[in-house]
Formats: structure tokens, sequence, C-alpha cells
């Protein structure tokens, strides 16, 4: 069966995925691509929205979620979402919506053919750095335990947070400091943090 | 067991967990708020988003995706999430994906602080209409079969679409037209509209 997994080279979205696919011992082809001229990606996602998983060139699975949730089904590990438990999939939840603000003040930073909304990014910084204040009271439940999904969704959140806004979250956040200090050296982690 | 759904007037997420809720037979308190004034959310929620489940004054459960979900699994009914369907869950992520771009599209038009920025509309724009004749070609699988989560999302989906920006897809989409006249009328699609 042949994956391939239509990525961005700095989406936190991809990132997950990738690194759910690398820790399950999924085979994925990644295929790193530019979604602003990406129309050929339509005929398989019409949000033109990027991951997007393609399967034997015939079926796409989309959003980072779905895609997470497939390669967790046809993996022979152990499951990485524990079944009915709510509390797991709302820390999920809340580490794709640290992503989501992350991206999104990104791309009004960059924004190019007008000025960038400083009321816009400064609600996103303190939704961020709120959201992280919350999770370090949740450090608890994502550090214990064997490889769950909240711990890559976790991880990746925090690293993007590093990545495109600030690394001053730490001393609010201890225990997700040191937890992400070791998780952070997973080779899945490693091999898929993005180079620029 | 009490369950507190903080949701808001217009939002199509939450009216998809509401959808849920009834088409389920889930009793469940429906409290609408304004999220830009609701500080009391953040220890539920600190993203602020709408909607967010209190389960027995204790839990937080979101998004509205991880909420259907919850309501799923605590019905008697039959259950709406096809086990291992990824065509299913893919389609439910374009739904999601129209009604997020409606609300960015939204978002975007009642700015107040600067000018609407004209391209953004456009882009929004151009997503939802081809993501909505996508849609179209798989009408076939929507509308078949019994009462599944595709379905409400796809109904709230267009019907938000309707709402807030165009009904002019009818024409490029009457599989769907003609079925959502029917799903429209269902009780529990009836009693979440909109108001306004």
């Amino acid at each position: 069966m042949g994956l391939e997994l239509m990525n961005g080279p700095t989406s936190p979205f991809g990132r997950t995925s990738k690194v759910v696919a690398l820790e399950l011992g999924i085979d994925v082809d990644e295929r790193v691509i530019d979604v602003y001229s990406a129309d050929f990606l339509d005929k398989w996602n019409p949000l033109r929205l990027i991951p997007t998983l393609i399967v034997d060139g015939e079926q796409a699975i989309y959003d980072s979620r779905t895609i997470c949730a497939y390669f967790d089904a046809i993996s022979a590990n152990p499951t990485i979402f524990p079944s009915g438990d709510w509390a797991h999939e709302t820390r999920v939840a809340l580490a794709i919506g640290v992503m989501e603000a992350g991206l999104q003040r990104r791309m009004e930073i960059i924004r190019k053919k007008d000025e960038p909304r400083q009321d816009v990014i400064e609600k996103l910084e303190i939704r961020i750095m709120r959201s992280l204040k919350h999770m370090e009271g949740l450090a608890g439940a994502i550090t214990a335990g064997p490889l769950r999904m909240d711990q890559i969704a976790s991880a990746c959140a925090l690293e993007y947070t590093d990545y495109r806004f600030s690394n001053t979250w730490r001393p609010d956040c201890p225990e997700l400091a040191a937890w992400l200090a070791d998780f952070s050296q997973r080779p899945a982690m490693m091999e898929s943090r993005p180079s620029e």
C-alpha cells in the first residue's frame, strides 16, 4: 500500500502527522509542497490544506487528526489513542488549538499586502501563553504513561511555539519544560524538526 | 450527570454539537455566551473557544469534534461514527473546513478596527465554493444510509454557507441541494437554526 503525505516544510500539523507515522513505524512517502501554488491538491483536498494523505493514489484522507487516527489504526503498535478517554482527547484539542493560534499569528506577521494587525497578533499571543500555563496544570497527565497522541501533539505545539513565537513560557511551565527536554530527543521528533 | 454546553448564538461548530445532542437524545443545558467577554471560560478552555462542554461542573471537553464523539459514546442510540471509515472521517473534515472558512470570512467582514482584507475574503470564498463542488461529488456517499456525523456536519456547513455567505452553490450542487431541503426539516436542524 502506498502512502503519500502531502506536507509543508514547517506546518505544525504536518509535523504532528509525520511524528505519528515515525513513532508507529508507518512507511510514508513524504512530499513537501508549496501549498500556495498547489492547485493539483484540489482534486484530493479542495480545502487546499496540508497535511493531506493519499492512499494508493486513490483515496485522500485529511485533516491531520484523521491522518493520525488512520496511522494508528493500520499500525501493529499499541494504540496511541486511549479509548473513551475524553480528558486525553481534550488535551489533544488543546495542543491543536495552540498550534492553530501559532500558525494564525505567523500568517499575520508575514502578511505582505498590508500591515500586520497588532491587535490580532497580541490576542493570539495571549491565547498561546494562557493555554501553555493551562497545559502546565495538565502536565502530570500528559507526561505519565506510555506514548500517546496528547504527548506528540503537546510536544509539537511547544516546539512550534519555540520556533515561531517565543521560548519564554518555560519559567511558567517547569514540568512541561523538563519533559520536553527529554521528549524532543526522540528520533521521530528530531527527524521531523524544521531545518530552516 | 449534568452537561453544560457553552455555545455561541451563531457558531457553526456550536450548532453541529447541538444537533448531535438533539439527534442522539442527549440532555444538554445550553448556555449561549459572548465568547469575546468570556473570561470565565478560561479555566475550562484556555483557548477561549466555543463550543466547550462542562461535565458535572468538573471536567471540560472540547473541541466540537471531541464533544460530538463524546455525545455519541454516551448515547444509547446507534453510533453516528462508523468505525474505521476513513472516507467518512474525511467528509467530516471537509465539512468542518467549509465551516472554518465561512467563519474566517465572517470575522474578516465584520472587522471594525481596520478595513476588511478583500484578498482574504476572496480566497476564502473560492475555497468554500470549490469545496462545495467537491462535496457534491461525494453526495452519493453523504446522502446514503442511516444518520451519520458526515450528514450533520455537511448540513450545518451548507446552511452556514447560506446564512453568512451565499446560496448560489445550489445550481452546481443539485444532489446536495435536494438532500438538504429534506435534511433541514429534521427537528434537530430546525431547533438549532440561528434565529437572528
